[in-house]
């Protein structure tokens, strides 16, 4: 009874990438379970039982089974505090400020994010056009996000303090895909949002999700 | 330097009443600060000093400084954990559930309920009429939420467990505004969801938050 990441067949999906970023960062040993999603494995019991939203990701840790990609990292980070890399603190005041920057990568980053993402890249790999009225549109709210990335970041190395946190890491997988696209010039003209980028995509952690990704492509 | 809560003037906004319920939960002392949003005292200095996004709420507890109303009430929950009522939970099998719950709100229940919000309930308050296809389109998505809501309500109290947590004190705002607009149908028809609104609305930590709100309406 280890830990089981569900999670989608090729193309992983970012919410998934996340979980296994966490899980790798953590150093924990899990199986990946690739759902069929052309079949619509995930809209189907038996698992709709482990979320009923019929999303990817879900977790099952033991007796536990979870869903939400930033509730799995959290728990990750929580129930495995004294494994890997530390992503959260006991002091609440620091950890308040990780807790806003997760709340702002979920509410201001990933919405304009995931947008560029599914424009630029997914709908690339499915042999589909990009709406450019759409890219237009979520560049111009993307580079607003980003000033204030740029200015957070002129003070402190990480988005939450001077460490590494959940807060960075749940913005890995659209950094990533992202960068991989015409997008990576609003990430690169901002100095420290450039050096935050490199720094994050470069951790051994991310490096085995693009590893485990390429290999799913078979 | 006691607390203080930053929010709108009236009406205050559901993100505003989120982080009032908590503090009442926990029974703190708080100063209510109102911005005047019409003459846009959010969108400048020193208002961004405390949030770079330039919306409410924020808040200041001594030298800390916090916006986004989910981190902000989780804050209150954790650095306040032995006053008033238990929000979280130490044992992190349950508190994991509880984050699934809160990221319920904010990704699943929020983003429907919120233009449902805006259409028939904000849009009266502003002398406007509300947009109707957006109304139908988003009381089609919030039926297939809370019909996951009334499965998991039909074996818990409440979202989390047995008692009242974070998940649900987070969705107090929207569900208030909606339970007072022609959406109600949709809670009342199901009975587990009607009586965790009842019971939810009922608490003394939101009648509060309502009798707050009436007295800045002058």
């Amino acid at each position: 009874m280890g830990i089981k990441v569900y999670g989608s067949d090729y193309p992983i999906t970012p919410n998934v990438m996340r979980v296994l970023a966490a899980v790798y960062e953590k150093e924990l040993e899990f199986d990946y379970v690739p759902l069929d999603m052309k079949s619509g494995a995930h809209k189907q019991m038996p698992y709709l039982s482990l979320n009923p939203f019929g999303q990817v990701p879900a977790l099952e840790d033991g007796d536990i089974k979870l869903f939400e990609s930033r509730a799995i990292t959290r728990y990750i980070a929580n129930e495995y505090e004294n494994k890997g890399t530390q992503l959260l603190t006991k002091d609440t005041k620091k950890m308040a400020l990780v807790e806003v920057w997760v709340e702002v990568e979920a509410l201001h980053f990933d919405p304009v994010a995931i947008k560029l993402g599914w424009e630029l890249v997914y709908k690339k790999i499915f042999d589909m056009e990009p709406d450019m009225a759409v890219v237009e549109e979520n560049k111009a709210k993307l580079a607003k996000v980003l000033d204030v990335f740029e200015a957070r970041l002129t003070q402190l190395k990480y988005l939450a303090g001077e460490a590494f946190s959940l807060a960075d890491l749940n913005h890995l997988p659209i950094v990533h895909y992202l960068m991989n696209s015409q997008v990576k010039q609003l990430f690169e003209e901002r100095p420290n949002v450039s050096a935050w980028c490199k720094d994050i995509l470069s951790r051994p952690s991310w490096i085995k999700v693009v590893t485990l990704h390429e290999k799913l492509k078979g």
